[in-house]
């Protein structure tokens, strides 16, 4: 019987022995698998290992693995969450659950690097910017944040950058959440930041200096109250106000934009994206006009394509960590897009009349419930607010939480003393009426629905004037049909792995399995609030508890926090875990992180926001680190040395043979070696990051373990260290236990808001190791290195491949040099790229370690027909370079330069072209089957960083 | 708050007005909303009714929907079903379910009878054709059948159709699956066939005369014998074999087609399909060489396009019920397409290879569970068998099957001293094991999975030798990701409601909700046997009752069967309902069933089914029942009237005013009123048929009740009667409960093999009664009747339009006279349909009810912005056809006779046609950002029927 290892993995056995064959490996070793003699070639002999790991299970099939899941669920119990706390009941619509949620044409997508074929993804990622940047009051919203608290931890940061205040204090809002409070100690702690906690709603004044101040707008004891004189007196001090506001409030509410603010907050999960226990969400972030070039994160824009069609594509990413590294504005590399998407359709569904009627039903609700509370004698704290009561019910605030989990629901011990209850979009009359008897309130009432257009408790001052949404987008998609074909449309003009190969070196594009995709929606998964009561969530926990077993078992490490809810938040809560230690043994000195030079950008982000000083370390002509000036740069810093930031297999794409002496080298002057996960994919099974000499590392599973890119996010960046390591992984005060696998206590700061980041997700990585086995595992890294030889073997004699190991293999991905071709051609990688388009494939990653090549992963996932459609591909590509070069073509007219060639390019108007429209679009006879046509032309990057809009652009511009 | 009916219906209330307004509507009347106004003027005032339904409750939301679904659904209670009988536990791969089943290109897809733009749906039916025909032995096989037990009796007819032996008997094998000898009892009863049931297995001898015998292969026993001396002995005499075989069998065991049989039937639904309580599922049926022309159903063929390029289509149409009415092979117009695809989809992904290796684990594991019984001492009743054991337990049978359910494990009692087991695919070791243990095994056992490529208990001699299964599509789409694209690709290739508007009149294409799609994939729904016990059922029984209730209510009847499988078999089992009734009076005579000239030309054909005679009713010039001829007609027949059969509002689409009056002159004739609800769309909320005279009818689910097309299936046709027909409803032998809703008990003869029919999906038209409620479902009458009123007042100048009620007004569909068209321009309905693609359209109802015409029905689900879409596309094609008349273009060379214009045929080689490719592909500006391509140019029926091929062709004829 076929296992899912044989589905997940492209290449059959018969495939692998042809690839083999080929490759001049002897198919039949004495000592195992045909892929293992390949292996054995390609990972350094030092570090190969032939066990298995132990502590992962053998492989069980879809349907146990399913049948296993629904035993987990059976073991969370969905009480009505009236917690509040940022997050809140929400009613997914179904439309968008299934087209987008459930559609591998939207959650198999990559980050629109590629913006001529993700012209779907941006369009809708540009409807979010536009809610935001119209909710909010403020010009220019980014695409996404990974969560309201670490929205606001960036919002500080971006305050302190932009401010002309000279000094290291920032004031919190007494009022804040508290996992946000929680966030912004640990991030403030860590680039020396200053916090001073304010009761600002109760007129605490500011001190005489400050660089920013946040309020939270409503509060999280739900109070409304008008921050503008606040923020008024942080501008007189040249300080920037960051206000945390609630989306579907300020639907009723006057904005933070209107208020003065600098920058707004928050979260879109109550616009339609379940709970899922934390996570994921799309956070966001909106700025006034002039910071701009301040925000984190990725930002979509409008330009246009070569033909002056308006095109949308990711706008000013020079401020991105992937150019500017440790000088840029932020670690954040993957954004949270799928969620995004939803939130945006949950605004287009609505519209802006749908968005205010169900805003104010909640404030309705919340006002009706205060009103019974009233009558049944109870003390209300704040006579405004939106949503959230505080009730007083001295000294009885525990019994009467316990009282209510009893009754199935789910309400907020403030304090001793006071409780909180939040209303949402799914809270019904009925269960005010049981949270109001919960409180004393009489049994007998009649009731029906809630209705009207009321505005409940929120100050008659503060309430919203202003027109919003008013772009048609979200006025014609209004019934369900409509919806269904804008997300058809959208998608259709999207390239996604359920059309072909992504074949992104270092972003590991792998299937993501239906069978493992299934549960995130279970209600059971799905409906959790992040802080429900450890009971409620028995079976979540039993989850988290295996996959963390899982993760230590195959990293070689002792411990695992699922917390970071992106890679680049596992980087830096990996190099906070360093920091910790060192501090713990007295070593405050110690903040030198050695990177290589060619490392993620990202690494060296995230030393920076973990407070270290980044020091380069040179690597030499075969992509190797530099062993001389690694050990004279540890020479150097040796006093001062924290750690060392290594990828392995490295960027290049090959396992470096002197990794155990690098990190001998490292440990042996004091230091910690911090090994970036990105490319695990490529050992796994075969050898592992505790064995090497790594003390700590974050994993991706949207790289990994199969969590779907989602066209840019969620990412998942679990971080794994050593036990000495373990007591200053995550944390957080609110998590419902606090031993984790193996027994270990996480006592760092969070860096999420959630206690488990985006548990909401974890089923899909569960599964994938669950139905892989450790053989599993081990044989989908064979197969993905299989495959990346095989390419990188085939297309040899076309373009040389840069950075092998010692027996002339590479890795899991090859590195194509197209430099000569453009010295030969003038043919350039992007030419290459967006040829790539018209074959129907996404092109490889660009210029990444090294400019002006193409870095190929094809990963296991492929098959051997798609392998060769690629290989075909890139050799016919070659052929038309040369044409160029031989002056068939002229160099500024072939099908290279000009391509991606629409439809409409094709067909419209004369044709004066020196190749003709055939060769364009169909330079291999099976396009004609399954063509995708890209919608728009070549995309012209820097029209639109000059010209930069970033909300939907009016329907005309399109005529 | 928006309401889901809101959502459902695509016309806000500012559109209405705007429409209304256009229709010159006073949109203001004094005495409810604007659309009354309509209705007023557009439904006979005899028949409109003010009251809405009392008996649907008010509307719920979808998340109360949702929330009921999940109370009904933790009612039932999933056992481990070992029954058999044809429903068996089935993997369903995850990458099937979600990319077909809960795919909205799949399941919104129409019949491809517009087959250039249904190439994708074809192309997978082609698959089940081929993988039917491989796997039994058979030279052609259809697109799907209702299910095993109507197949069986569809091969009868068949047999009889074709033999020359001059007898009615026919032979049924004694070791039949009781529900097919219950469906072939009622069938044979209805066309004068006398059964006769033999123990062939056991040797039993043929009567001298029989036109057909039928042949269970394996036995319902589990029996597992050769019957080619049956067969032989059979067509000696002149008489056809028809043998129903189990299709996971065959991949093991000799084909039916090696065996001799004419006729092989069957099931698909343990190739992927779940047994949702039985059905829907798709059946099979395949004969010989020079049966194909005797095939009922539809059957897709290869043909070739304009340019020689081979196209799929459905061939031989001149068979079904449409064209040739009474005298069709069969009254079958519903096929299982979207099951039958997911079955098909599921030998594409397993391939030959994997189904044997499925087959050998269900044959080892039902030879090792003899092992164990034997073991135990107990009785095993046949030696040969291949999934499924009899097991003798004398006198002990019933609570041997009554422990075993105390248990979990659900088995059959054959009879009081013998125990059926079936295995299957999802049967563990385990459970054989505590199967074993309650024969009397014994408990202590070490066991692991079964593995190796068994045969199990299957005789040598009737081991399969030749190869099935040879064409590539079955061996390369291995992977996940393979086979994900390949889904892709052929979505891509379709039309379906995510693209836009299918405005097919009579067919009502409307919204298929998300929400309502949710619950049947729920394992509480989905994984339930047909005969699992009454106990495991009462969620669905209890779901079944309020539907069943619902549909009394909003018809104005007393009574309703949801058993029927399809609209066809509704109409059957509506009519037997009236045999029965003037049998039980003793008015056997009573067999004329008048039929008017416009009616479907399914209704004949049911007629003919139910043994009655067909006597045409003319039609008038308005397209009304002729009221003199129908009185001429029932003074004819009066002696031997049995029943009129009449649809309402007409096929003409429109109300007739006399209705009363000719439901008032047949019964005073003693007959009795058939109305077909295929137009209960336009009545709903305004009229009952019960109260118009109707004395029974069937409704098509499928049309007003929001089951999706699927691509031809599945259909639904619920039968509803008077409470003097109820007793004569369907009922069924196997049913868990004889009382339906109302109190009434079904004695008719069972139509469908599941007692309740394809129960599996009911939660669809659950839901969408439940969120519309009362005043929903009126209101989408009501919008549905003005889109197309809307449509033919903006077409009227254009087009005439042919049949309005008195005061000028349509009903909820349209008819579009193009014969002036032609006339003036030779431009025919077919060039108009195919240049409505390359507008981005699906084509409305060719030259039904009237040659020459166009019928147009929007429904309610249609937003304003469509309606103009098409309008405008519409009022362009007129102005290209007079273009033509002008001499603009030749008659042989322009837009309309070239339609539709693929792709390729723009970019590829020269350009020599009168227009430009601009003109061609982008008629209107907007195609150029959702431009829908065809996938091949208009194809060429009449070759296709002239060069039958019905399997998958070579690769090497797409070269």
């Amino acid at each position: 019987m076929v296992s899912f290892a044989d589905r997940h993995i492209g290449t059959t056995a018969d495939a692998q022995r042809q690839m083999l064959d080929a490759l001049g490996v002897s198919s039949e070793p004495a000592d195992g698998s045909p892929v293992e003699a390949l292996m054995r070639q390609a990972v350094p002999a030092s570090i190969f290992t032939d066990a298995c790991e132990s502590g992962v299970p053998a492989a069980a099939t879809e349907a146990e693995a399913l049948a296993e899941l629904r035993a987990l669920a059976s073991r969370n119990t969905v009480n009505r969450a009236m917690i509040g706390l940022g997050y809140h009941g929400t009613v997914t619509p179904s439309v968008i659950q299934r087209n987008v949620l459930e559609n591998p044409s939207w959650y198999t997508a990559y980050t629109p690097y590629q913006p001529e074929i993700s012209q779907g993804r941006l369009e809708a990622l540009l409807n979010f910017q536009t809610m935001v940047s119209d909710l909010t009051g403020l010009s220019t919203a980014n695409a996404s944040m990974l969560d309201e608290s670490t929205a606001v931890a960036e919002g500080m940061l971006l305050a302190r950058r932009a401010s002309k205040a000279k000094t290291d204090v920032f004031v919190v809002d007494a009022d804040a959440l508290p996992q946000t409070k929680s966030v912004l100690a640990t991030r403030a702690a860590a680039v020396g930041i200053e916090l001073r906690e304010l009761d600002l709603a109760a007129g605490a004044e500011l001190p005489a200096e400050l660089f920013g101040v946040f309020v939270q707008y409503p509060g999280a004891s739900g109070r409304v109250w008008d921050p503008s004189a606040v923020i008024d007196a942080a501008h007189a001090v040249g300080a920037l106000a960051v206000v945390a506001a609630d989306l579907l409030g300020l639907t009723l509410l006057r904005s933070p934009g209107s208020l003065g603010a600098d920058v707004a907050v928050g979260t879109t999960q109550r616009f339609g994206v379940p709970m899922g226990f934390g996570g994921p969400h799309a956070g966001y972030m909106a700025v006034r006009a002039g910071l701009e070039r301040q925000l984190p994160g990725r930002l979509v824009g409008v330009s246009q394509d070569a033909v002056g069609h308006p095109a949308y594509r990711l706008a000013l990413q020079t401020r991105e960590q992937h150019i500017r590294r440790e000088r840029a504005t932020s670690n954040i590399c993957t954004a949270q897009v799928l969620l995004a998407v939803m939130a945006s359709m949950y605004a287009v569904y609505h519209g802006p009349d749908g968005l205010r009627a169900i805003a104010s039903d909640v404030a309705g609700k919340a006002a009706l419930l205060r009103d019974w509370l009233v009558e049944a004698g109870a003390g209300i704290v704040h006579d405004a607010f939106f949503d959230t009561l505080n009730v007083r019910v001295p000294g009885g605030a525990a019994a009467l939480v316990a009282r209510a989990h009893e009754a199935g629901i789910l309400l907020r011990q403030v304090d001793a003393d006071t409780v909180g209850v939040a209303v949402d979009e799914t809270t019904t009359v009925t269960d005010l009426h049981r949270v109001a008897v919960l409180f004393g309130g009489r049994q007998e009432r009649v009731f029906g629905r809630v209705g009207g257009d009321s505005t409940g408790a929120l100050p008659e001052a503060l309430l919203r004037e202003d027109e919003y949404l008013t772009h048609p987008v979200f006025h014609v998609h209004r019934s369900e049909t409509a919806m269904m074909r804008y997300l058809k449309q959208l998608a259709d003009r999207d390239y996604a792995l359920d059309r072909g190969m992504i074949p992104l070196g270092s972003c590991t594009m792998k299937l993501n399995a239906a069978t493992e995709m299934a549960a995130i929606t279970w209600p059971e998964f799905a409906q959790l609030h992040p802080f429900a009561p450890v009971d409620d969530v028995e079976g979540t926990l039993a989850m988290i508890d295996q996959l963390e077993s899982w993760l230590v078992e195959v990293t070689g490490y002792d411990a695992v926090s699922l917390q970071p809810n992106a890679g680049s938040q596992g980087e830096l809560a990996g190099l906070l875990a360093i920091r910790g230690y060192h501090r713990a043994n007295g070593d405050e000195h110690r903040t030198v992180c050695l990177i290589p030079s060619s490392a993620h950008g990202t690494n060296a982000a995230s030393a920076v926001l973990a407070g270290m000083r980044v020091v380069v370390v040179a690597t030499d002509e075969l992509g190797n680190v530099d062993l001389d000036d690694l050990r004279a740069k540890i020479a150097e810093h040796a006093e001062n040395l924290a750690a060392l930031m290594i990828t392995y297999p490295s960027t290049h794409g090959v396992y470096e043979e002197q990794v155990v002496e690098i990190t001998s080298a490292v440990h042996a002057a004091g230091g910690q070696v911090y090994v970036d996960g990105a490319n695990l994919n490529a050992l796994l099974g075969y050898a592992r990051f505790g064995d090497l000499g790594g003390d700590v590392s974050h994993l991706n599973l949207h790289k990994t373990f199969a969590i779907p890119h989602g066209g840019g996010g969620p990412g998942i960046g679990p971080v794994a260290a050593k036990a000495h390591l373990a007591p200053h992984l995550p944390g957080h005060p609110q998590a419902q236990k606090d031993v984790h696998a193996g027994g270990h206590v996480f006592a760092g700061g969070p860096v999420s808001g959630a206690p488990y980041g985006s548990a909401g997700v974890l089923p899909i990585s569960w599964a994938y190791v669950r139905m892989m086995g450790a053989d599993g595992l081990r044989h989908a890294t064979a197969a993905a290195v299989l495959s990346a030889n095989y390419i990188a073997a085939r297309l040899a004699d076309h373009f040389p491949v840069l950075y092998t190991g010692e027996q002339g293999r590479v890795a899991h991905e090859c590195i194509l040099d197209l430099r000569p071709l453009k010295e030969a051609t003038g043919i350039t990688v992007d030419d290459v790229a967006k040829r790539l388009i018209d074959f129907g494939f996404h092109a490889p990653t660009m210029s990444f370690p090294v400019a002006g090549t193409l870095m190929v992963e094809p990963t296991e996932s492929e098959d051997l027909g798609e392998l060769e459609r690629f290989i075909e591909a890139m050799i016919l590509i070659k052929a038309e370079a040369d044409a160029v070069a031989a002056g068939r073509w002229p160099a500024d007219d072939n099908p290279l330069v000009n391509a991606p060639h629409t439809a409409a390019s094709l067909i419209s108007g004369e044709w004066a072209h020196a190749y003709t429209r055939e060769e364009a679009a169909y330079p291999v006879r099976s396009l004609v089957a399954t063509k995708y046509w890209p919608p728009v032309r070549r995309i012209d990057n820097a029209y639109g960083d000059r010209n930069l809009v970033c909300a939907c652009p009016p329907v005309e511009a399109f005529s």
